[in-house]
């Protein structure tokens, strides 16, 4: 991808970020097949570099899945050669917030081309979880959701199967009151809470056929939220992984 | 299936077993659309009953995975009449050990048929582990590996592709070290301890590409063992659940 270009704010300038990543399968990181090489012009000291990088990484490549399958050697690096020529980014900053906003940005595009870039892929699927305890449980639900092998064959036939959805999040092992789930897909209501079914089978239909899907699981049983990217299973998965030496 | 009928031993006659049940996708059971049902004759109090069939339960159906997709609704019944004629069975006796060997040999029975009937199966796959520190170790790795799609596929295209397995058991969660970890696929040794691999493709593809196999994994870090049972992951699974509604 093009550098990322961001004017700093204090001091004058600007700040390069640029990022290249190699999936596609045996991929659900967590910082062990996947490759990402960053690069910056910041002048930014390497301690808290590595603090950030490594914060961002848990936000970004951590929290997608091709297969779950995690591979023994996912690897991220980011160098950075300060030669930008803007003062030192220290944290509390204005600078170093836009510094670090504009990182996470650079990481959450390449992870979701990774998921996007699948093997036998055709659809990047971005799941949402709303109104939980805490972001370890938003994460626990939206991984094992994005993990379904059931949901992702769903979203690869197009097929507005919600049960499979929330059957994921009953299963990922939080503790969540059914009964008061809201689910979307995209902008469409498809539950209500107190099991308000209220889908729109032809719209619902529409949303799954495109190649871009958000899937909005709201638990309201708190103020925590966390985000995933996936894609769809196809034959073709299949097809690579089956027969790749022959 | 035929009920399993066999000698108790001790008071004489025979007590019977019978047993049906149904499978075939969103399996990886945990008394969560998996239905069985299984009677019995055996003169037996129910909470003793109750106890030994959970237990059992734990050792067989609990044990199996077609997708990963832990259902919302899975359920075994046992139910027993009495009518055997024979002593009642109490714990600590020799019927009783009987008893429950015989029960847990239907319920494995019936938990590998639904394994091998998985939607688009064409093998089953029983995934055995030795030499864990504690048995929760054992199963968690064993189920790691049969939940792995990576695992499934090479299995479907008789790849006999043993880093995808070492790979399951390493993002398992378990702590083990590597570089004790010896493989069979069979009675077939594929990896040594130290990294020693004395695999033999060509017979191992023959393993791979036959109806039943079992894959063994010595941890070689304590006395704790568990197997697990699963099936290939296939383009027809992904027919199957992408499909199934046109």
């Amino acid at each position: 991808m093009n550098p990322l270009h961001f004017k700093e704010g204090e001091g004058g300038g600007f700040i390069r970020i640029g990022g290249i990543a190699k999936g596609s399968g045996m991929i659900q990181p967590n910082m062990a097949t996947m490759l990402a090489f960053l690069t910056t012009d910041a002048n930014i000291a390497q301690p808290l570099l590595q603090k950030t990088f490594a914060k961002l990484i848990d936000r970004s490549f951590n929290r997608i899945s091709v297969d779950g399958d995690t591979s023994t050697n996912d690897m991220a690096v980011l160098l950075a050669n300060g030669q930008s020529g803007t003062a030192e980014l220290t944290e509390g900053t204005r600078a170093f917030d836009l510094f670090k906003d504009a990182l996470e940005h650079v990481l959450v595009r390449l992870a979701k081309m990774i998921a996007r870039d699948g093997e036998g892929a055709t659809k990047l699927v971005e799941i949402v979880v709303n109104g939980a305890r805490t972001e370890t449980e938003a994460l626990q639900a939206a991984r094992s959701v994005a993990n379904s092998n059931l949901v992702k064959t769903a979203i690869h036939g197009a097929d507005a199967n919600w049960g499979r959805i929330l059957a994921a999040v009953g299963y990922s092992g939080i503790d969540f009151q059914p009964d008061l789930v809201e689910l979307f897909f995209n902008e469409l209501p498809i539950l209500k809470p107190h099991y308000e079914i209220v889908i729109d089978e032809v719209k619902a239909k529409e949303i799954f056929s495109s190649e871009n899907i958000t899937i909005t699981i709201d638990l309201h049983q708190g103020p925590a939220s966390a985000n995933f990217w996936t894609c769809d299973l196809s034959k073709e998965y299949v097809h690579i992984n089956a027969s790749y030496r022959t």
